[in-house]
Order: C-alpha cells, then sequence, then structure tokens
C-alpha cells in the first residue's frame, strides 16, 4: 500500500531536522526546477532513510543495514552517521571504488557481498537476521516511500502552480512516494526512464513488477531490476486514469541534459538526476497548451568534469 | 556616491523579468549559501548589467559596449542577447579562449583589444565614442551597484536572520552594491579577498583606491588593478566604524573551499565564487558566537573538473 497524505506529512515532520529543505530554481526556458541532488549525500535517499530510521525509533547497537553500492548506501551510511547508530552497508562487487569510498566517509563499514546487487541484497538480509540490524530498503519499504514523498509535500509549497512533475524512475520509491502526495491532486505525473533501464514500462506491460533489462549511462543510480511491489498498484491506478505518462530516454539526450544544465545554470548532475529534464529537452515528453512544468533533479554523485 | 536602498529596489523591479531569483541553501555546518553563481551567464554580473542597460532606455542600433574577457563580458552580451540590442565585447589577448567562446555564443562581437584589461578598456572606450554605444562598466557605474544590490535585497527576503555576510571582492562593485544595501542595516559585512589581488586592503591602507597586484588562483574574476571610486567612501566608512571586517585567503584555501563545496553540496563555485567559504572554513575569519552567517557565492564559471 501507498502512504497517504498524513503518513507523508508526519514524515516532514519527522525529518525536518536532518534533511534539506532543498531550493527550487525558476527558470523560464524550461519550469521549475527542484534541487533535490543538493540533498545530503548527493540525492533525495536520506528522506526515505532517516524516515524509516527514526520511524523505528529506538535503534540498538545493532544500529541499520542496508544493500546498495550506490547513493542509497552512501544516504542509509550518512543518516546512520548523524544519527550516531552504526551502518552495514552490502554492495556488490561490481560497485566502483569511489562510491564505497564514500560509503566509508560516512563511517559505514562496507562489505561487499557477492556478485550481483541481488547477492548483496541476500547477504545483507541474512546478516540483518543474526545481528537484528534495521534493513532499510532502497525502495520498497512504506516509510521510505513516505520519506521520498516529502519531496513533493516541499515541493508544493514552494511552486503550488506546477501542473506536471517530471521525476525519473529506478525502482519506483521515488516516483511512488510522490504519487502518494499526488494521489487525489490535480497534478500530473510524468515518469522518466532511460531506455536501458525500463522497469516501470515493463510493469506497466505486464501488469506486475517484473524483471526488466539494467544497462546504460543511468543503470548505477536508476537499474532497478524491477520495481516495487508497494508502490505499483497506485501507479498503474493513475496510468489507467491518465495522470501519469511515461517517457523513455536514449543516454545521448541523458548526457545532452547534463550539459544542458551546467551550460544554461551551472548545475551538475548524474545522468540519473537529468534523465527527467532529458525527456522535456529531447521531446520525449511534450507539455500540453498550458502545463506548467516542474523538474526534479534527484541526483548529482557522479564526475563533475563530464558535465562541462 | 553609492546607491540608496531606494535606487536598489528600483532596479529590483526594473530587472525582475530579465534576472533569476537564485535561490539559498540553509547548511547547519556553514550557514545560508546564495546560490548566485546559478545567475544567467553564471556569476552575479548580470544583475547589473541589465540595470544599467535598462536605466538607460532605448538602446539604439549602437547597443552596447563593454571590455571584459570574463564574467562581465559574458553577462553584458547575455543580456545584450536578451534584450535584443548588438553588443561588443572588448577582451585582452591573455583572455582564454573558453571564454571568448562564450561570449560568442551569446552572439556578442568579440574584439581583442590590446594585450592588458587597461589597453582592452580603453580601446573600448574609443570605439563607445565612435558609435554611440552604452558603455557597461564592469564595477564603477551607479546603476551596475545598484544592480548587484539587488542581491542584498533578495537575499534579506530570503534569510531575514544573518547577521554576516561573507562576500569576496574584486573590482568591488558586488559589495558597494550589498554594502548600500545594508549601510543603515544591522548587518556586518565581511569582505574576502584572495591574497594574490588585495585591491581593497591596499586601498583601506591608502584611504582611497590604488593598484595593487593582480594574481593567483582568482584573478580572472577577482583581479581587478584597483576597487572603484563608487563605492570605496561607504566601504571605508563602514570599515571604520566597525561594520565591515575583511579578511585574506591563500589560494590553497580558495581550493578546498570549492571541494567543500562539492564534497558537502553537490555545488560547482570558481575560485572568485568560492572565496568567500574560504575566509569561512580555513579559518581567515572567525564569527563571533551568536552570529548567523550568509555566504555569497557569486561565480561559477570555470571548468567543473576541478571540484571533484
Amino acid at each position: 500500500m501507498s502512504p497517504d497524505r498524513t503518513a507523508i506529512e508526519k514524515a516532514g515532520h519527522r525529518i525536518a531536522g536532518d534533511i534539506r529543505r532543498t531550493p527550487v530554481l525558476h527558470l523560464p526556458q524550461w519550469g521549475v526546477l527542484k534541487l533535490e541532488m543538493l540533498q545530503l549525500s548527493g540525492s533525495f535517499k536520506p528522506r526515505g532513510a532517516f524516515n524509516r530510521m527514526r520511524a523505528a525509533g529506538g535503534l540498538g547497537e545493532a544500529g541499520v543495514i542496508a544493500a546498495s553500492g550506490g547513493n542509497h548506501g552512501a544516504a542509509v551510511a550518512a543518516a546512520a552517521q548523524s544519527l550516531g547508530v552504526p551502518a552495514e552497508i552490502f554492495v556488490p562487487e561490481i560497485a566502483a571504488e569511489a562510491k564505497r569510498e564514500r560509503i566509508r566517509a560516512y563511517g559505514a563499514r562496507l562489505v561487499v557481498g557477492g556478485a550481483t546487487y541481488d547477492e548483496a541484497r541476500e547477504a545483507s538480509e541474512i546478516r540483518a537476521a543474526q545481528t537484528g540490524a534495521l534493513m532499510v530498503h532502497a525502495y520498497d519499504q512504506a516509510e521510505v516511500l513516505a520519506g521520498q514523498g516529502t519531496v513533493a509535500l516541499e515541493w508544493e509549497e514552494q511552486a503550488p502552480e506546477l501542473t506536471h512533475l517530471l521525476i525519473a524512475v529506478g525502482g519506483g520509491g521515488l516516483l511512488g512516494g510522490i504519487a502518494a502526495w499526488h494521489a487525489a491532486s490535480g497534478v500530473t505525473l510524468v515518469a522518466v526512464e532511460p531506455e536501458g533501464c525500463p522497469g516501470l514500462h515493463a510493469a506497466l506491460a505486464a501488469g506486475r513488477p517484473v524483471p526488466a533489462p539494467v544497462g546504460g549511462l543511468a543503470a548505477d543510480s536508476l537499474g532497478a531490476r524491477q520495481v516495487g511491489a508497494l508502490m505499483f498498484p497506485l501507479i498503474a491506478t493513475l496510468h489507467a486514469q491518465g495522470r501519469l505518462a511515461t517517457a523513455l530516454v536514449p543516454d545521448g539526450a541523458i548526457r545532452a541534459a547534463q550539459q544542458a544544465l551546467w551550460r544554461e545554470a551551472r548545475l551538475v548532475a548524474e545522468p540519473g538526476g537529468a534523465a527527467s529534464l532529458a525527456a522535456l529537452l529531447s521531446g520525449a515528453w511534450v507539455p500540453p497548451e498550458g502545463a506548467r512544468v516542474g523538474v526534479l533533479i534527484c541526483g548529482a554523485n557522479t564526475d563533475p568534469g563530464v558535465v562541462g
């Protein structure tokens, strides 16, 4: 089940002292950018991580555990450091050394948990059962969805005039949280996936989350093997009602959007963070007449040299 | 003479449709960052350029003229493009090709006006007398100061609680405009210069603007040979009253601040844009007990690869 507005409001109060209220930037040529890549740890992920951890209450000596070599792992490590509890982060062997280093820099214990993300996740679950650590899922937990939904709450306060919001999709935690906030509003969501990671497209075609390919430029942040079960029913309903559109963008459009963000606004986004803008700039999604467009830039954990 | 609050408010109304209202970011560890490097053309400079151009009224076919191979040149070119008038930008031979290309990309005519900035400026003045183009000075014009002062107006609306504002100084247009806004407020200004470009320190020591060395990492944006005559009397007065502090930062502290901005907040600043933060992080300026600190990040026209 998706959280409701009340759960998201509660999450917002719960994590208000932990996270950054990220700013928006109005650009006449594109719309209202929500600069969520300026969030602690460089992506939106701490919202869900803090909400999961604070909602669980007294975290014992076992602390928290997560499986992710990317933004989620860094966010859980950062949140644990901030709350003063230990964190174990399980990463697959393929995780880049730069990302491992970032997780360690937040004080977490890093464990290489297998060849793939799924193996790392399984290893983390076995370990959590042994230690009693709180598992923080990358996207498919109610408190995580509610935490990510606080982006939409904040953005609505900052730019209530928006009619269409462009959101990148990996596992769907961010989209699911935002959709939960806007379930009964007049806002239309545009769910953007890279062509290389079409998990939501596959799920909407199949009528349920199904495994999908993972590849391309944004795979390290949007490369979930399948979208979350909790968020899918609401997304499918909104899609059927015509209140959620989808778009697929090629890697070339993502890179072009990264470069455009730098050229026009001196902003850096990682590929997954620029995918939403890529849909707009490439014409993969075309705003209807009169639309007031919001674009969520959700991460910047990348080499800044690639955008210049 | 410095502009007064009324002149700055008028400038704010005049350029409201031209410039970006740049966001602020609250960071508990540092203070309230004003993200002015997200401004059109990548620095604060369009505020003054648009105000000068709009205040002048009907710009003829001769358009506008400026001398600068850096942020001011790009800003005048961008403003002229936006207003649909021709621009000639005179640059010294030492201007980097990347900066020339940016000026051309905004549709301006680029003229190499001599070996040094002073030669380029002299050439631009001769040309302006011939063509009747409106000269837009990089810092020493009343409308330019009033335009730059709109940063302070906006920032005060966004974060009225601030008691100390850290501002980088080159020619002093930005500092002068901000000081004009805060001339009779309770806010203390901290004027930060790189050790390699100590024009304000030299002027305060001499009691008037005097030539000073120009060098180091931030010379391309803060390297004015001497600070402006218009802003100096107010700055000297505030300094004598203890309402304006000064700080000098070495290049190493500037580079460290650039890297800290990227690490902690995924923001890119050029050396001149990070100098203000460098004063805080290096301890060159130490906030008094109870200070609520604002840090102006004023430009990002640099290779983003250097910050990662």
